[in-house]
């Protein structure tokens, strides 16, 4: 198995001049033909969401989250920056060098978002605006980076932490989706232009960026304009990485994992969104190469982050000052970082894995991120974003600046709030998939699809449900093929005892993973999935020593916590422990930030009083267990809506609990 | 109750012209006849260390730790420096800010070795090439700043992060210690010289250091001197402080402790050596003024860092980002940070504060942080240093810089290892105390002291023990005044049923605190000090919720870890829980680490495997309690000697331990 791309040759397919391209309605990834996936995404275009959560969320997305994500970097220097760069305004360069991906990503997020707001004729002036900008400011061999040039800094000097690449990725990713969704072909334009100054100047030299993310640009611009140079220069950067071509720096090796060759890596390290990053760019080329190398590499990767070094939100980070991953069970969460930007690469790794592999476990965990970090890092009113997402907060001790854990209308390091608005505008492209059997149904959610399918035909499918609050989905179909094909509906790993009934006949036992439904479809048929969502007792593994003795409360994919606004009067989370001999109760509270579903359980009040040393000779279990009160927790994706209180998703266990 | 200095008013006293001093013998706090201590320190000299634990360190920190203190800041840029600031040589200053300062704690450490090395020469020549580097580099009015002036920094223009007071409060405590040892006063000069400069700019204008220092090392300066100008300068700075002035800064004004003021504060917070930097210089004051509200408030602040913020090891801070404390109970044992210098100010808050009360909790603490944090953070080669303190030790994850869980020979911030060195060096001031009842001793270490009772009269006491490996303590009478007086013996808390016996008469029942023996000491008379030493389990309180469950041995006052190289062949210590069922023994085990008591007790090998996911429905402790093995526990001090292994203090204890 050689384990090189510079060995490997590519056809340089036809490539469609672009300035007469059209959108193609294909999502964020477009497989080649010869994409070994076993799971495609949707080309026809995203699944439509209706109504419910994610539909919510979207609404909120395109009223207020990308028009302040637009204001923000009209104002916050992003977009001064890359006006000084054109010389067209004075003045120093302001904020970190990586602010141009701010612009990117809220270019992007416009382009996603104009699938179905009702006005992508603004998405269009906007990404106008951006390319004019763009053409000012982008050097004439397509190089384009507003710090290197404000500050007449030689390109390229600083590999470890220039982020020139990383900023190259994001236009690169901006311009697909604009030329995907709009048919806008000057950002692909400046994007072909950049990456192809990467690829005369970095296949022979040897070079990476400190960021990762120009990898899983450059095999999506592959895809979207078949030259194959583009993906042979993601693969010199993955086989070129971990080989201590970055240095030291300030953190070692590891921290941009420079330390280990991608191959060679059994587990994620380093700063997070660098790594999941790298791992998603990893997945891609194995989606276009079909090494079995890389697959082997990232799937050990992920269950080894999964099993070891994951939150119960499914976030990732424990290390705050470096962003990064910590060892494995290394996992407190009070100091949980849990970075918004690690969520999105999570999902974006987890996803391209599915389409590789087909394995429901990549979507349970695509799941567990959307209802647990990325409705997290967003508030319900779209105006402020997180950029910790931390599992415990005790007080207020030195929480201050970016990295404080609560949300923000904005950041210094502006990196979460645009990352999260092209995820959620995006997002209908993460429900179904496709594949010679037929759909299969990957998130539920409410809303339509028409989706073509690989061998010719057109499946059309209306969902009703109010998931992830009920289990209840229901699947009307629409138009249909004249041939058998499947319907597969994941069964989420929280689900035990799911049900499916196909026009009100019981239907296969769905196994673990995915229910397939395989029939001649006829318009009409109507398919309704019952997965019961009730609230249950979650434990940790006794290696994650720092929630040992604790329990957690999930209900359907939805962890909940425990605020101090809800706790009795006088008293605040940290005074209780659970007892999990009596079961959570799912209840509706009309009263509790609008109305939602809350989780009531019974609750011990500690009343004895703290040592003066907090060390003895005695077991540490308080003697008494505490009188019984009822508690409330509430969904976690909700918490920090009412003040700086306290909150905590894992919960003491009473000493009798079992 | 006034709580501002600037309306006191302070007799000037006499001043000796320090060009004329003699060395006085007197230790780090030569408090004023007008000071309001309960216990003074010894004035003729410290207690001698001749044999045993400290002996050894004290040796070992002679022979090696300061000779490489020594060519370290002569090779790593300090000493550059400041012949930057001279002119004497070229290039840029490199390092942060104070550098300086690490020669001014070389610098003290030399003087307070001189004290019991064989060669004071040495320490003479090195104090006189110090004098002589900042004569040249020193301004006329007595500024000194080496960063400021190679940078050409406007002086007191970065109060929040420029370190110039800190600094010179460094140089006022080294050279304090060269006169009060050596009579060496050149550097007394050159500290007078900016102490005198810093009154002419800051008696009015209102600023303080971001970085707290010169407030303890002021008051030295007035109690060396008897110049009231610098205890009142000393005073407003702690009143001006908490008031706002050193704005918000990267990490809030809670970072340097300029949210409440002193007086108010109800506990620690923020940057832990600021903060307990600033403690000591408020107890100080309190030491000198008698000002109540002070002593409250360090008391409160005290006990509410001990009850909640304390790591069992005495070490402090969690948050490394910041080295500061985190929220009351936010104790992680992986990711402490515990770093030394913030040991060093806790020791000497703590000795202050045992000098302002007397009472024996505080010198409780000294001992707990003596033989678990500053015996851990240096080798007992004595070349090697630990900026950070862990209690858990998990791996490599980005084990990397200053900041990594293990000792190296030097940092880019090199601000510990001459803390240490000055501490070690100094610690036979910490031995014992004197009032107007007598003597007392604070702590047991093989030695001698001959004590000027303060009424007059010498007592002369000799001390034979093997503390802390075993408690007997025999107390030998030399000279003895002809009058009754006490002798105090210290009961460490750790210790449950102390005896004492007078010349082999069973003595008053030694109660908490203090057994006083109280008589006309003939010499030649004997105390018999008996402290059983047995190594027992300490259980956590149940709000410390990263070590809940878990269990850590203790034998006497030293704090017993697990490490790797220990563990049965084929495993780590993660794959234990500890058996509490079974008492914990003391060994002597002549093949550990050169010959060391150790620990042994039962742990229960766990071969449960991993899950692909660490989170599910059944309660967390494994359902099988492990085959029965023997473990073996080193004292903490003496853990990262064997590779970079596994290491933990808290244990999960087995779900059926007692």
């Amino acid at each position: 198995m050689t384990s090189s791309f510079a060995d490997s040759a590519f056809a340089d397919s036809a490539f469609a001049d672009s300035a007469t391209a059209t959108a193609t309605h294909r999502g964020p990834i477009a497989l080649t033909a010869a994409s070994v996936a076993v799971q495609r995404p949707l080309e026809s275009g995203p699944f439509r969401l209706r109504s419910g959560f994610w539909a919510q969320r979207q609404a909120t997305n395109s009223a207020t989250s990308i028009p302040l994500g637009w204001q923000a970097v009209r104002t916050h220097g992003q977009w001064d920056n890359l006006l000084r760069a054109a010389g067209k305004t004075s003045g120093a360069h302001t904020g970190r060098p990586y602010t141009d991906s701010d612009i990117y990503k809220v270019a992007e997020a416009h382009a996603w978002d104009a699938e179905h707001t009702s006005s992508p004729a603004l998405a269009r002036t906007r990404l106008a605006d951006i390319a004019d900008l763009l053409a000012s400011a982008q050097q004439p061999d397509g190089y384009v980076n507003s710090w290197f040039q404000c500050t007449r800094t030689p390109r390229y000097s600083n590999l470890p932490m220039g982020h020139e690449m990383y900023c190259a990725g994001h236009l690169i990713q901006a311009a697909v989706a604009a030329a995907r969704v709009l048919g806008h072909t000057r950002l692909l334009d400046a994007a072909i232009a950049f990456a192809d100054q990467l690829v005369a100047t970095f296949t022979d030299e040897p070079g990476v960026c400190g960021h990762p993310q120009i990898e899983t640009a450059l095999i999506e611009l592959y895809r979207e304009t078949g030259r194959s140079a583009y993906l042979e220069l993601a693969g010199r950067m993955l086989d070129r990485r971990g080989r201590g071509l970055l240095g030291q720096g300030w953190y070692g090796p590891q921290y941009y994992q420079d330390h280990v060759p991608v191959r060679d890596a059994r587990e994620l390290e380093g700063h997070c969104v660098r790594a999941l990053y790298l791992a998603a760019g990893a997945t891609d080329a194995y989606l276009e190469t079909g090494e079995p190398a890389l697959l082997a590499a990232v799937v050990r990767q992920w269950e080894h982050t999964v099993a070891t070094k994951t939150y119960l939100t499914g976030g990732v980070g424990c290390r705050r000052k470096t962003e990064a991953f910590g060892a494995p069970y290394e996992l407190p969460p009070d100091q949980a970082f849990n970075e918004t930007c690690a969520a999105v690469g999570n999902v974006m790794w987890s996803w391209r894995l599915l389409l590789a592999t087909g394995e429901a476990r990549y979507a349970d965990h695509v799941e567990r991120l959307l209802y647990n970090v990325i409705a997290t890092a967003g508030s319900v009113g779209g105006d402020r974003f997180a950029y910790v997402n931390t599992l415990h907060r005790r007080g207020s001790a030195m929480e201050q600046g970016d990295k404080a854990p609560f949300r923000k209308p904005w950041f210094d390091c502006a990196c979460c709030p645009p990352n999260l608005m092209r995820t959620v505008a995006g997002l209908g492209h993460l429900i179904a998939t496709v594949n010679a059997a037929g759909v299969a149904l990957q998130q539920y959610a409410a809303g339509e699809a028409d989706i073509d399918l690989p061998d010719g035909g057109r499946l059309g499918l209306t969902v009703t449900t109010d998931y992830p609050w009920h289990g209840n989905v229901e699947i009307g179909i629409g138009s249909a093929p004249d041939r058998a094909c499947d319907i597969a509906l994941r069964i989420p790993s929280w689900c035990g005892e799911a049900t499916v009934r196909v026009n009100e006949e019981p239907a296969s036992s769905p196994g673990p993973g995915y229910a397939r439904l395989h029939r001649i479809w006829q318009p009409g048929d109507r398919i309704v999935l019952d997965l019961p969502v009730t609230a249950r007792w979650t434990w940790p593994d006794r290696r994650v020593d720092a929630v040992r003795g604790c329990v957690a409360i999930e209900a359907g994919p939805v962890v909940y916590c425990f605020e101090d606004a809800d706790a009795p009067a006088g008293t605040c989370v940290e005074d209780y422990t659970l007892d999990t001999n009596d079961p959570p109760r799912v209840v509706y509270r009309p009263d509790l930030l609008g109305g939602t579903l809350a989780v009531e359980c019974t609750g011990r009040r500690l009343t004895d009083p703290a040592a003066p040393w907090p060390y003895g000779p005695g077991p540490s279990a308080p003697s008494e267990p505490g009188e019984p009160v009822t508690l409330t927790a509430i969904p976690y994706h909700r918490w920090d809506n009412r003040g700086r209180g306290r909150m905590r998703i894992w919960m003491p266990a009473c000493a009798d609990s079992s």
